[in-house]
Parts: C-alpha cells; sequence; structure tokens
C-alpha cells in the first residue's frame, strides 16, 4: 500500500484521448517532474487543468492534469489524471517517465483494491465495479449497479445481525450452562433459524438466474436434422453465424452467440439435429445437443411445418418431452418453413392447443414471436428485480452458511450441547465475514481483483 | 456549427474508465438532465465533480463530470467532459441519453474543426492533432508535436511576409505603371525570390524523408537467392515474419514490417532473391525487389560469406552498383553466415575497405552493427530536426507555390509587365492562405477531418 501506483485507464489503442492515472502517498510528488512550467504542489484538488508535459526540453504532450487529495478520490488516497492524446506512444512515454519518477505499475484491480482496503467499499461493492465494467445487456448492468450501491451489502449486513442476535441467545444460554438451565428460548431460536433459511435459501436460488444474466441466458435451439435451426439462429442473430446447407446434419459442433433482446442478453445455442445417426462425430453432436438442453434456460423446439401432419408433430413433441427432464427449463414449440405452406392447412388449427409459433427463419416472419416469448420469460423469472446473486465466491460462501444453519437446526433438534452449536454460528458468521470482506486474505484479494482490468 | 455534438473520445472497447464529451453552445443544457442530484449549471469550470447518472430514478453510472466554459475550452466552445466507468453499455447509454436530450453525434475530427474554426489553432496544427495521435515512434512523434506547437505555421508565416513584401514593391511599380517609371529595385526583388526559392525548396525536400518518418524509413533487404534476407528480416524483427526455408526462391512476394530503432521506425522489407529464373512467379518477385530498390531509402545488400571468395563479392557488388540508381539511398553490404566460417579467412581482410558488416542472421551475431548504422543514418539525413514536411496537402501546395515563384523569377528576366507578375505572386499568397487555413472550403475541411477519429 505505500506504493504509488500508475497506469493507462482507459481501452488500449489508438484514439482521440487517453486516461493515465495514478494513486499512492507519492502521487503528487511523482508526477510533479512531468510538468516543469505547471505548479502541480500548489493546484487545488479536482481542478482540470492544462498543462505541458516536457522531458529535457522536449515538449511531449498537451495535456489536463487533474489532482485529487486523499480521502475524496477513488481510491482513498491521492491522485492525479492525466488526460493526454491518445498516440500509443504518447500513453507509453508518459507511463515511462511516472515509473522513472518511482511509480510502479498498477497490478489488475489495484485502484479498486485500495478503495476497498481504504474503507471506501466493502468487497461486494468492489466486485460489482468489474461486473458493471463487463456489463453487455441492461439487466446485467442493472444487477451490477445494484450491488455497487450496496443493495446486497445491505442485505448481508441484514443477515449478520439475524445471526448475532442467534449467537447471542445462545451465548447466554452457555454462560448459564453450569447451572444447567435452557435460558433461550427455543422456539425464538427456531423461528429466527427459519427466517435466516429462506433468505439464504432465496438468494442462493437466484444464483441460476443472476448469473445466466451476466453471460446470457441459454437458449437451446434443437430438433431433427434440416427443420432450420441454423437458418434461426442467423435470423436471430441477424448475421451469417451458422453453416447453412440442405443436406441434413450440416451442424455438428454447437455454435453460440449473444443477442440483446429488450434489454436481457440471450445466449442462442444452435444444436447438431438429433436422429439415429451411426456417423462419429455426428453422434458426438448429438450427445452435445442434449448437454445444452441440460443446461440451457429456455428450449427452442423446432419441427419442420411441410413436413408433418399435426398428430405427427404433437407425438414427436411428447416423445422429445418425454426424453428430457424439463424441470427448470421452458420449452417453446416453432413450426418453421411456413413460406413454404401454400396457405395454413385447415387442420393445423388442430395444434393451437399445443401453443406452437408458426414462423419462417428464412423469410424472417413471426419472429418477433420468438422474441416476445423470449422478453415474457424474464418478466415471468422477475430478471428485472433487484438483488440477484451474480458470483461464484457468492454463491460458495452462501451455500457454506446455508449447510451451518441446516446443522444449527438440526442440532437444535437433536438437542446437541450450546457450545458445539455455537461454533457452527461463528462458522457461519465467518461466512458473512469473508462476504462482506471484514475478513479477507492476500490470497482472497488476489483471485478476486486480479480478474479487474488493468487501470481500474 | 450551431450543433451541440457528443462523442466518446476514448478508445472504443471495454476497459476501466471511458470519457465522453460534448462541445457547443448547449453542452451545459444537454448535459444537465442527465444529472438530476447535481447542479450542473452552478458547477464551476474545471471542477472534476462526482457525480450521479439518474434515469427514470434508476442509477445509470457514477462518474467525474468536468465544465469547460467557452472560450477556455479545446474547442473554444462550452464543453462537458463525463469520464464513466468504461462498460460498452453505460457508453452507449450515455450516448444515447446525450442524443435523446438534443446533442448530435460528432463526425470524425470534428471537435479539432471547431478548434480550428473558433480560432483556436491554425489548419496546419489542426492537422497535426491526427498526426500526434497516429505518431508511433519518438521521430514521428518529434514532428507532429513541432507542428503542433506551430513551427511549421510559424515558417509559413515568414515565407507570407516575404511574399507581401514582394507584392508591395511590385504593386509600388504597378501604381506608377503609367508614368513608365521601374520604381522596384530589381535587384531587391530577384534576391527575395531567391531567398523564398530556397526556403520553399527546403521544405519540399524534407518532405520525402517527413513522409516516410511517420510511416517508418524504408529498408530493402536484397541480394541473391538463399543468402539469408528472409532470415536477417525476423531476426531484425524479433519474430518470425517472413517465411524461411532452405530452398533458394522461398520469398517471392515482398514482405514488410516496422521495427523501432532508437526512437526511428525503419519499414523492412524482404525481397525476392535476384537471378535469372524461368518461373513466372518468381520473375514477378524479383521485378517487384527493384521496385523495392527505388523506393528505399537503405538498401542492405546481402551476401553469403561462406559461398563467395573476397573478390567475387566485390564483383557482385560492383555488378549491382551498376544496375541501380544509387543517387538517394544509402547501401550497405553484408556478409551472412559468419557463423559457419570456421575462422574468419584472412583475406576477408581485403573487404575490410569495402566496408562489409560481417553477421549471422540466423545466431544474430553482430546485428547491433546494422542497428547502429541505420541509427547513423538518421543523425546523418537530420531527422532528429524539426521542421519537416510530413503532409501531402502542404507539398501539393508548396510545389504549386514554388512553381509560382519559379514563374515570377523567369518573368523578372523576360521582363514581363509587372502587373503579370503580381498576378503569380497573388497566386502563391492563396497557396499560403490554403495552407494555413486563412482560405478554406469546406470541401478541404472535410477531406482533412474526415482522417480524423471520432471523438476528437
Amino acid at each position: 500500500m505505500k506504493d504509488t501506483i500508475c497506469a493507462i485507464s482507459t481501452p488500449s489503442g489508438l484514439g482521440a484521448i487517453a486516461v493515465i492515472r495514478n494513486s499512492g502517498a507519492q502521487a503528487f510528488t511523482t508526477v510533479e517532474p512531468l510538468f516543469p512550467e505547471t505548479d502541480i504542489i500548489s493546484l487545488p484538488p479536482q481542478r482540470a487543468q492544462f498543462a505541458q508535459i516536457i522531458e529535457n526540453g522536449q515538449l511531449i504532450d498537451q495535456v489536463v492534469v487533474t489532482k485529487f487529495a486523499a480521502p475524496h478520490s477513488y481510491t482513498g488516497e491521492d491522485m492525479v489524471e492525466i488526460s493526454c492524446h491518445g498516440s500509443v506512444f504518447i500513453q507509453q512515454k508518459i507511463m515511462e517517465m511516472l515509473l522513472a519518477n518511482g511509480c510502479r505499475m498498477a497490478h489488475a484491480g489495484e485502484f479498486t483494491q485500495r478503495a476497498f482496503l481504504n474503507g471506501k467499499m466493502d468487497l461486494p461493492q468492489a466486485e460489482a465495479v468489474a461486473d458493471l465494467i463487463e456489463s453487455q445487456s441492461e439487466s446485467a448492468h442493472r444487477l451490477a449497479i445494484n450491488q455497487l450501491k450496496g443493495a446486497f451489502s445491505k442485505k448481508l449486513h441484514q443477515l449478520r445481525e439475524q445471526l448475532v442476535c442467534l449467537a447471542s441467545l445462545l451465548e447466554l444460554e452457555l454462560d448459564f450452562s453450569e447451572e444447567e438451565v435452557e435460558f433461550a428460548d427455543r422456539k425464538e431460536l427456531l423461528e429466527l433459524l427459519e427466517e435466516l433459511q429462506t433468505e439464504v435459501e432465496h438468494l442462493i436460488r437466484s444464483f441460476k438466474m443472476g448469473n445466466v444474466l451476466k453471460t446470457g441466458i441459454p437458449v437451446a435451439i434443437v430438433g431433427q436434422p434440416n427443420v432450420g435451426k441454423s437458418t434461426l439462429l442467423n435470423a436471430i442473430l441477424q448475421h451469417d453465424r451458422a453453416i447453412v446447407s440442405p443436406v441434413p446434419g450440416t451442424t455438428r459442433d454447437t455454435v453460440e452467440d449473444t443477442f440483446n433482446i429488450g434489454g436481457t442478453l440471450f445466449r442462442f445455442i444452435d444444436t447438431a439435429g438429433i436422429r439415429q445417426s451411426d456417423d462419429v462425430v455426428e453422434s458426438i453432436g448429438i450427445e452435445r445437443t442434449y448437454q445444452a438442453i441440460e443446461k440451457a434456460a429456455v428450449i427452442l423446439y423446432m419441427v419442420d411445418a411441410t413436413q408433418a401432419e399435426p398428430h405427427e408433430i404433437q407425438t414427436e413433441v411428447e416423445d422429445f418431452k418425454a426424453h428430457i427432464n424439463l424441470a427448470e427449463q421452458q420449452l417453446l414449440i416453432i413450426a418453421n418453413k411456413i413460406d413454404q405452406l401454400e396457405t395454413m392447412p385447415e387442420h393445423y388449427k388442430e395444434l393451437h392447443d399445443m401453443d406452437i409459433l408458426f414462423v419462417s427463419a428464412k423469410r424472417q416472419v413471426n419472429l418477433g414471436d420468438i422474441e416476445e416469448r423470449l422478453t415474457q420469460y424474464t418478466h415471468e423469472h422477475a430478471i428485472q428485480d433487484s438483488t440477484l446473486l451474480t458470483n461464484e465466491r457468492h454463491y460458495a460462501l452462501l451455500t457454506d452458511m446455508q449447510n451451518a444453519i441446516g446443522r444449527i437446526r438440526q442440532g437444535l433438534e437433536d438437542q446437541i450441547p450450546t457450545d458445539l452449536l455455537a461454533e457452527e454460528v461463528r462458522a457461519a458468521l465467518y461466512d458473512i465475514g469473508c462476504l462482506t470482506g471484514t475478513i479477507s486474505t492476500d490470497e482472497l484479494l488476489d483471485n478476486i481483483f486480479g480478474k479487474f482490468c488493468i487501470g481500474k
């Protein structure tokens, strides 16, 4: 923490302007020599000052320099931001000059790590900064910004208070244990535990959704060979992502890409057509189709409207449903190639009950219906909601905590000694401490901030 | 100019932070609605203020916002800079909000164009901004920064004053022409003209060097097949750019790449080996070798030290020299493969007079000698010097002007009427006006600023 660190904070490469910043006790004095014509030390904080960077009498660049004085900065330390011309050469030159003056290159996420260590934010908020930068859709952005604002931290704080309350009830009993008095109201304890368990479970359950919102809700496009799965993928993505040919079995590897629909990122996965095949490569492809189905949130099951009679479609779909476990997935049936039907045959109306979407992927007919159903899915699953778990680390710690709570409940029922129960409560409190960052190790911090980009 | 423009000014893509800026009469009022909690209008100029961007009650981002009040800004207009988290989603979102408030997307270079139109810089200075951003080496950077500082503009200003002086001498004569008095001192006129001509010629001659400094000084690597040209290219570039094989004639297309030596960018061109060949493709390659030699500033002529006796080398080099026009190019003879010589044969010492560099491209022996000679070349050609012409437009206009001056000189000698001479002087003054931008058309400005990056 004693080092003064520096980094290029804007995206790498050439641009109109670039921003280089440093942070640390020597932030001002390491920048000062770059500006022989400007009195950096007397410059008031937060004043954006036009200034010239000069080396050995040679002008390096005309820039805007801004000081931020501790603790009123992002890191909580003294900081300087230099907004220079976005030439790669100038960016490197300024970095070289700062390094020569005693700054050291910042590690990934080190500015935010210092903000955390200086108490400007807790750990989930710091983690939200990385999520925020990586957010590609409105939903992902909203999750990250809520976490940055402290919604998740507040939730954790509440859980912690409930645990402390639980602990004090148990400790009280413990104090009087020699007198063999069962002091704590066991009913109150159980109620508290149930409440905790419900909330933790709710958070844990939200992980699947929170996580897929970051990477895109997985939508598997499946069906028999040649029903137009790759054509549909390309039509939704609006570019030729998957190879399309009239030969059944063209797609072997799963092909995927993301697309933003109504502010939510979806990840569409085009799969190999499902059929009996002797071709080894195709068989592997079909196996992967089933894996994709398992991991999907939504399955678009496609049939060829020109090839199948209504009862056949019905049988095929029932058959498909019987083969897979649809516990968690939403299934949408899509009849493709309606552009090749002269008029919609009368008897297809029977299928109305089956809730089938009739489309033409090739002619891009009714694709809006699919998008509408996907948007509806996000609404039904309350994806617009606030606190969803999005982070693997949080998930693991909360699962740990849930197990501890489960053991406490069981222990109460089994009437195991209070001091053993108190130990489990302490374990759960430890988990919360790790979550918020009041308990942290260098290794943990390296893990978290190592995933940040340089300069943040 | 009445529009308020906005753009993302940092390189595109994801980064720790991004900077979005706008400029124009409505710069402050179009930004104001983004910050319902911050009094943007009352914010003092040049104060970097932490603030929250909020849309419909939803936090979009926590940013630093800085106002610049006309004329104390880059463009000379009111400007606002928003330094936000570098998420692509956030960058787009803020742009959308600004556009919704009445800003319009800036064209390429439009900020700098406004700076020019508002008299913050002249045209060569504005052009230097684009060169500065694209500069990849110390030399290119220095040329651009000198031009930005106004070194070239000052030169043009001097030329203009000399032309005005010339014009007034001629006009004086013109006023009295009816009295048939030859008023102006013709000797003084001729001296002035000579001085002008020398300076313009000097600038025009500097173009070749100025221009190659931007794109890299061209260094052609030539020689017979299999002497190790591609190996040398790869060794200098320090990566496997060209395919190397023991088969003579491996290289057909010229292969080139740039490398920075001592702060100057060199562009190395590996060529097809020179020999008689019936292979059509190889013959085309050899033709290209000769083209590369013509365009090169430095030629590295390679011979195989293990294959040739000293007198053979001497003959080969003399033969090569006889076939090409070495008026402007520097020739360096390089004897390769010295790693395969047991000891340097005594008789090679004869070659000492020929100034041959003995190297091993494969084992990277003595390559520093080549780099030293190239650095020496840049010093000899005063590349570290200040005002070099780097811009095609400037080159064309100065050539135009040089022709006009030539015609004036000739006219004076031929004693053509003074009013015709005065017209040529006005033509030369027009060229200077176009150079500095006091005379400019929309088309010219579109051409110049259209090559800038967006956001500058």
